[in-house]
């Protein structure tokens, strides 16, 4: 659609605006009522580079826009997106020893968890973490399914993490 | 060109054998050339959630692969690209205060610097941060590009940061 400002293109401030008309692409005012529907945003992902594969970001880049997650003011506890839990979860290409070290894990989902989750207000859940799939036996990789399978069924019951910085920092 | 494996595609893999084979497509072929040729690589971006914007998260998926950037315990201080500096170089929507609390700029700065950049062996130069040019004056942007004019001067002088976890979480 048209520009806002076609002076100075601002990229959040177009969205923000096409957001507020209507004017968003179909794509995204899809994602964003799957999102509105949802109780609880599962993120399914290889973890790259310490983060999501860059497709998934940017899912997060274009669907989550001011006027929809969060607004002036309107972040963290009072994000837009309230009453809804996310939970990551995750394989990594390291072993469980090797993110142990000085706490790797717990860093690098710092961002995801309290810099796009929270920050919208959205509670988070324990990240669910599969290490190593791919260097396993598949015995292991049949109970890594096993282990999640079990977790869904009392996923409801749970509470959500803190998301304080002691949790991620401590 | 073909799989390695047909049978369980595998992301990593698949890049890792072509890679070493010399089957990459002829854009990451390129980009690793400019890595391989640069002595600093600067990478400039306006931050978006707490991280890169996708695209350039992509740059890093794609082009980063395992046996150009690094290996089977080749990671690090090991890692492959020896003798090269990095600077991570953004612009924020919110002010330096609101980034001051927690300490949010650093933990951020974990997984780009400490966990790309420093798991290729790449050194880290301080980040250089330019805080919501957006909703400062004129003069405010004015006197942050002069800064950044100023420090790229004498950048070849700076010593890389020790990328340990104290700077990010002390």
């Amino acid at each position: 659609g048209h520009l806002h400002n076609s002076e100075a293109f601002n990229y959040g401030v177009e969205t923000w605006e096409a957001y507020k008309r209507g004017g968003l692409s179909k794509d995204l005012v899809e994602e964003q009522k799957k999102v509105q529907e949802a109780d609880l945003l599962i993120f399914q992902f290889p973890l790259f580079w310490f983060s999501m594969p860059a497709i998934l970001k940017g899912w997060m880049d274009r669907v989550l826009v001011q006027g929809f997650a969060y607004d002036l003011s309107k972040a963290y506890d009072g994000g837009l997106l309230q009453d809804k839990l996310s939970l990551f979860s995750f394989t990594t290409g390291g072993s469980k020893e090797k993110y142990a070290i000085r706490g790797d894990i717990r860093y690098l989902l710092w961002p995801m968890q309290h810099g796009i989750m929270h920050f919208c207000g959205v509670k988070v859940l324990e990240p669910h973490i599969s290490y190593a799939p791919e260097n396993v036996s598949e015995d292991k990789r049949k109970e890594m399914l096993t282990a999640w399978t079990q977790r869904l069924k009392t996923l409801w019951k749970e509470e959500p993490i803190d998301c304080s910085p002691e949790w991620y920092f401590k």
